[in-house]
């Protein structure tokens, strides 16, 4: 039996997915030969690891217990006198990860798996990289950081999987490494890479005002809690520069040219979200409504995209044509279109759901079975 | 830097590009620490084998006069005095290859290259593959020939890839296993497989006869030089066997239903291939328009498919809606719809090229690139 012990940090959201999916892919797994050991588990205060560290892994049910417990909103630490693990506070934490990296690292291998959202991840996947331990990250952050670090994070490319990070589960990285490994140059990439914003523009285009759209997008769910973190594009942007990055271009964030949906003048610093959603949005119905029609003289649609060609990045509305992938998107599924030698004339298209913790985690669990040849 | 000796049988077609493949990719590869070292290349006819086989690979311009030769119809045993190696006719062949495997296996390790489209692989194969190698194939036969050789063959499945067996370089088996090793049930496949019955379907949409869209194609050089071997769905159904066996069903090309677009009047015994075009054809017209006429009115579009669906998988002509993945196809893509639990409403979709030999020969050394880990 392969083993792989693993570590997650983030187990609310994604990670409790992640967590769920791990037990009840048990039977699978061993059928496949594999073993997913979990050693801990941290969340933003603490972090639980197995007693026996080199032999054990905290228990299915204890595992189940804890995604219970963050459903409900509290914190791990709850679970501490179990009996069978250790609990650190943070900062204490980050060091105990090291600690745990530096003594499985090169013995039996071990998987670190960053489900958190945060950019305070950098420093300890670093180390742990290494001491030869694996990664596997849902978070964008630390790939979208200065091009030191990334270069410093995937210095060993073959151990760093970060499939999640871009589509959800999509298999859009797994498909582009394959393309540049097989030689086949990257010509062009273009693609819809928020469901939100996919959700947005279709819905325009059947002629309705920006501002009910918006509202509508909000009490489904399909927003952040603030929806000008969707329309001002930064998140399509930091899954453009991964995409970017994974190309070859040495570019920052700052290299990429980003449109926003919506201007300075109705910025988080300047009006509320209630304001933004009542009059300031109906500021913006007129202009996109006719973008939208000027598109539509030309036979086109309006798609919120990412367009990655040559050296150049950019985030914002594009006219597409009415007939392409990305034309015929409807609804929140993300596309992604990828043209090469090989897929010049018709790009390789991969498009489905790019949203939502089942399906990120799916992703997640994906990369950590597929890290397995490099564990003894 | 992390060597891969390999074997390659097949090197016409889509062995040719993958040696150029090979050449061309030599920097790239060495900047990701990897090098392909081709230690023997195999026709129909013979087998060279480099001399120094634990130091050395066949030289860059070697390979490359070799597809040369290849590409001009000749059998490689012409270069047999080129100094550097040793010819061996067939079937001395097959036996050198397993001594190569057990010599090279556990210790360098060994990639066996399969871009035959022979049956008589099969046994080479099982044997390498006990020995500790790793088989990459392009060829369909040895996939889909009895249940207990597929199992004998599949025995270490993290050893064996077979991407370029469905869809070309498109990554669909890629996708597939991620999709499974992350526990997401796949509860239904449906896909056009192939580029000749796509352009066909595509082109009697637009209210063409049968038999001026096949002589087309035919000229084209979109079909075999019998179009029946398109036309029969046989190739479409060793795609879905192989999908199937994937999925885990313990099935035989007879358990397939497959629908041939002529009927066994018309088949290559009892009627010539000139007939077949010349009156065959026409014959079938009428069916097939009526078929058509008929999907039109429901508001759908007739594709060529398989579906895999519980436990039954079948080929042939459905009636599918005009505003799906496969209902948009036009012209010679390849496109696979897969629902899951985290696709259930919208189906995950891989579109694009699914045939060619440069595509073809693409996902073969995306595969190669992909085992790596499984090297010393």
């Amino acid at each position: 039996m392969k083993t792989i012990p693993l570590i997650l940090m983030g187990c609310g959201g994604v990670g409790s997915h992640l967590l769920q999916h791990i037990v009840s892919c048990r039977s699978l797994h061993s059928l496949q030969g594999l073993l997913l050991r979990v050693v801990g588990v941290g969340d933003s205060k603490s972090l639980m690891v197995v007693d026996d560290l080199l032999n054990k892994g905290l228990d299915d049910n204890f595992l189940l217990e804890l995604c219970r417990l963050k459903h409900a909103g509290e914190s791990i630490s709850k679970l501490a006198d179990s009996g069978h693990c250790h609990v650190f506070a943070h900062p204490e934490s980050q060091g105990k990860i090291v600690e745990i990296a530096s003594q499985l690292g090169k013995k039996s291998g071990l998987a670190f798996v960053d489900c958190t959202a945060s950019s305070g991840t950098v420093s300890v996947l670093k180390q742990v990289v290494d001491m030869g331990c694996c990664v596997v990250m849902a978070n964008k952050k630390p790939l979208t950081s200065t091009m030191e670090d990334y270069e410093n994070l995937m210095k060993y490319p073959r151990r760093i999987r970060h499939e999640s990070t871009v589509g959800a589960g999509l298999p859009v990285i797994a498909s582009l490494n394959r393309i540049i490994s097989s030689g086949d140059p990257v010509h062009r990439i273009v693609g819809s890479l928020s469901g939100t914003l996919g959700y947005v523009m279709s819905e325009v285009e059947d002629g309705k005002p920006l501002s009910q759209v918006v509202r509508a997008a909000k009490s489904l769910g399909y927003t952040e809690p603030d929806p000008r973190d969707d329309l001002g594009g930064m998140d399509v942007a930091r899954k453009a520069l991964i995409l970017a990055r994974i190309l070859g271009r040495r570019i920052n964030m700052d290299s990429i040219q980003v449109e926003s949906l919506y201007p300075k003048e109705m910025g988080p610093d300047v009006m509320t979200v209630d304001d933004f959603l009542g009059r300031g949005l109906l500021l913006l119905d007129n202009d996109i409504q006719e973008r939208v029609e000027k598109a539509a003289s030309n036979g086109n649609v309006l798609r919120y995209v990412c367009v990655i060609e040559g050296p150049r990045c950019k985030v914002g509305v594009q006219e597409l044509p009415k007939n392409s992938a990305l034309g015929r998107l409807r609804g929140s599924d993300n596309v992604l279109e990828v043209y090469t030698r090989c897929y010049s004339d018709q790009p390789l298209v991969i498009q489905g759901a790019g949203a939502g913790n089942d399906t990120t985690a799916a992703g997640v669990l994906a990369d950590i079975v597929d890290i397995q040849d490099l564990f003894p």
